[in-house]
């Protein structure tokens, strides 16, 4: 049984948002499934050096026009939220406790988060927030509130983070397909190639 | 008559170099033409504050193994090259000096060049050695090697960086499809649904 494609984000992150609407047709094209992996791109960036796109010149201001223009050509709802990029840690260590339990819920609820964020502009770094949208997905919003200050999920959550940085995840979205990582939204035509190759 | 596609690169960047195996092509199926444009990454890496990518822990690694594996997708001839990277100005005043007279072989010797450097492993930042891969294209090498110290040349090297800092090119390869901007090599399927479109 071939493993599944791994999907590394922040749900913070414009480019996770784009494939995050992507990934899924693309993996069920070759009839594998998905690991959603949410993660905290802040530790990442501390070790590589790299700055939030929207904090370097030049590259930001691409970045800006960037986004709009792929969603536009995928028709995924956008616009661009304030404050921007904002701490993700209440919507990550809700997935993180929803997904032992049931992982297809966790992605359900991943996606509200994004389109919360990236299409209605809420803000998910507030835990109220994010409770509410956990809730509007049909989960129990005590036991998620609870759930996201519980210091076994907080360590969980801080493990899974640490784990991707030891496997490489300097950025999001990042894809491994059997061990082969693929970084950015725009290398998910090449993981469709490998896919379909088996690699080369 | 639709403006030529404008594609900038640097000598010493390998993404520009795949990209140069494939934007003629990309350009041809939409009857348009490319206006090659070598850059020097290195003032707008000031500006944008980036680095190298191969000086990014992390992100380093990745590029390092990402690279080959797009050349073996494509059938481009690649092997890293040492020292990596280079300063480029030597073939950058060469080509300034060719595109002056004879905008087909300046391309032949930017050709010329990315073959020698990252498929021939030859010393480009050694304005000998890039005089001689002029002189293997057919170019006057006496000519090539007093061109490219030339103060005029020289100059206009330097208004070509200037001008592409100012038009927003803080890395490459960098794509401008009638004034709409495309960074990366990964961009060039998204250069050829604007061209197929006409944007969106």
């Amino acid at each position: 049984m071939p493993e599944p494609i791994d999907f590394y984000f922040d749900f913070s992150s414009p480019y996770s948002y784009v494939a995050a609407h992507r990934i899924e047709a693309l993996a069920q094209r070759h009839i594998r499934a998905v690991s959603w992996r949410p993660i905290l791109l802040g530790p990442a960036m501390q070790i590589s050096g790299n700055r939030p796109l929207v904090d370097q010149a030049m590259k930001g201001e691409y970045a800006t026009r960037d986004v709009p223009r792929l969603c536009r050509l995928y028709g995924i709802p956008f616009a661009w939220p304030t404050p921007f990029p904002v701490a993700t840690l209440a919507a990550m260590r809700g997935f993180t406790w929803l997904n032992e339990q049931n992982p297809d819920q966790a992605i359900a609820f991943a996606k509200a988060v994004f389109h919360a964020y990236f299409a209605d502009g809420r803000a998910i770094a507030d835990a109220a927030v994010t409770t509410a949208v956990a809730g509007e997905t049909g989960i129990d919003p005590d036991a998620f509130a609870a759930a996201i200050t519980d210091p076994t999920i907080k360590a969980r959550t801080k493990d899974a983070v640490d784990a991707s940085i030891k496997r490489g995840v300097f950025g999001v979205p990042f894809v491994f397909v059997d061990e082969e990582p693929f970084w950015g939204v725009d290398r998910l035509p090449l993981v469709d190639e490998w896919l379909a190759r088996g690699g080369w």
